[in-house]
């Protein structure tokens, strides 16, 4: 049995930076509660104010010791900052990302940080469908900016960008073909480049390579073309987070003078919207499982006096009455 | 374009035998054509004869040889019998069932035989979807048996159980790991148990191991437990078909004995039909985002009129106006 919930309450104290109150509310969520609505209700006034910032790259290049130092930055410049792991339900990247986690408890103790680990639970749809949430949890509790951080591996990669306003695509030195398999990808969905472990051998090489295939596929935005910035870093020194950050402020202002920022956030909602709905739909399929109607226009398939989309239609009909 | 089939003089020839008749009645419920629901219409007063039986099995069991040496004896009894081959997505499989498919084209040329190979296209719920209908095609076409042959690995395995009366669960001796690997799923939907390649060394040793498991794990249907069998094949010497055959009959018997088959063919209608309907709600959702609703919807949430939830909920209400 759910137990009900004080939601306003427990906005007030999320809004208050209270770690336990945004942890319950990003649980209410990604466990679909009944009172899921009543929380969305609740939160909506106070969205609309964090930056949603996408983070992605193969495994290895240095992910989350990069969030690690971007949410030092940030802190430096007083701002609250909300961290959204993705983990992949693959069995290959998942290990990795959990191992990082462990490498950011020295943040732990911040309350103008909150770093979450989510899972996509093995379904499709499932990160879709909870992240947009959660990250409205994090939006309303005040985050100034909201960092969603997942290894880039198909969907998952896609996914960030749909939620994200500005995404960064953090690529090493020194990976050879990694840098050719992410290339397909890569230059559709990056804001701004950030080639990590700069001190390395080769770096210089990866940049070449970077600009050469930006200069080959230009993006042109309603005709302003955004020109997509590669800024070296060395996460593991704290060397270069100025230099992102600058970038990152610099494509939000872009965003912004563009109309952007409010066509992307529309194309996001919209996403939102249609996975809630499809989310809702499935589940009141599921729910007439338990009853009499669906076992019924079952016999009537079987016994040939329906066909199967006829039933299916009637499901329907069911459903909506 | 789609271009408007006649329907009905197309059953009429996949009634008669011919192959092209067939093949195109099969993709047309694969690619989802407009008249999809007129060809489920009309194949609905001829459905319901044919037996439905699923093989699976690890890869490397020999699943093609012994399809085809069923596909033999069958004939041999004067039996029409259509075959759908379940390719998996994962490329690991896919090539391999694809490979073997070349070793059946022995039987190409028989009337009395249809093969086809299906993708799962990729997307979760495409063989849950399209595997139903390309079911329904070949028992309207009265073939008296189509087999369902696919590679046992995850959910396609379960996917055909929902599909099939009975289910074959193909092991090899020599497999080792593989018989362990298989355990925990195969016992649970495995009516008949076939040990191929029963000349080599080691397939005592897996009928015994599998006997053990059985013992472990019986099974109770309505009080009345069906004692799954375990014959022994040497598929690519053709040995052990009649064997195989008298257990289908067997179990096909019993099921209609305990009221089994009915249950079951009416679970197979309701997924059928919930599948269905998912589908059509899911493409009515996407039909709706070329309109101008959804980026209304997505406006307000953005402009924070409304919430998320409530969005979704004005667009299922346009979806069942």
């Amino acid at each position: 049995m759910a137990v009900a919930v004080e939601v306003g309450e427990l906005v007030g104290r999320a809004r208050e930076g209270q770690h336990r109150a945004i942890a319950r509310l990003i649980s209410l969520v990604e466990d679909a509660h009944p009172q899921l609505r009543e929380v969305a209700e609740a939160l909506t006034p106070y969205t609309g104010h964090a930056r949603i910032v996408g983070l992605t790259g193969p495994p290895g290049v240095g992910k989350s010791t990069s969030t690690s130092m971007l949410l030092s930055a940030l802190r430096e410049e007083g701002k609250r900052v909300g961290v959204l792991a993705i983990d992949p339900s693959s069995p290959f990247s998942g290990g990795a990302l959990l191992g990082d986690r462990i490498r950011m408890t020295e943040h732990a103790t911040d309350s103008g940080i909150f770093i979450r680990s989510m899972a996509t639970r093995g379904h499709l749809g499932g990160l879709a469908w909870a992240t947009p949430q959660a990250v409205r949890v994090l939006d309303a509790a005040g985050f100034d900016v909201v960092l969603i951080e997942t290894v880039g591996v198909g969907q998952s990669e896609v996914d960030v960008v749909r939620l994200a306003d500005t995404t960064v695509v953090l690529l090493a030195p020194g990976m050879g073909d990694g840098i050719q398999a992410a290339k397909a990808g890569v230059l559709e969905i990056a804001d701004v480049f950030v080639v990590n472990k700069a001190d390395r051998d080769g770096a210089e090489t990866t940049v070449r390579d970077l600009k050469q295939m930006i200069a080959m596929v230009r993006r042109e935005v309603r005709g302003h073309s955004w020109r997509q910035p590669i800024v070296r870093t060395v996460a593991a020194k704290n060397e270069g987070a100025a230099e992102v950050l600058s970038a990152l402020d610099e494509h939000h202002e872009w965003l912004q003078a563009r109309g952007e920022l409010l066509r992307r956030r529309t194309a996001r909602a919209a996403g939102e919207v249609e996975a809630i709905a499809l989310q809702r739909l499935r589940d009141q399929l599921a729910d007439l499982r338990g009853g009499d109607r669906l076992p019924e226009l079952a016999r009537q398939v079987v016994e040939r006096e329906l066909d199967p989309y006829s039933a299916a239609e009637k499901l329907i009909g069911d459903l909506t009455r």
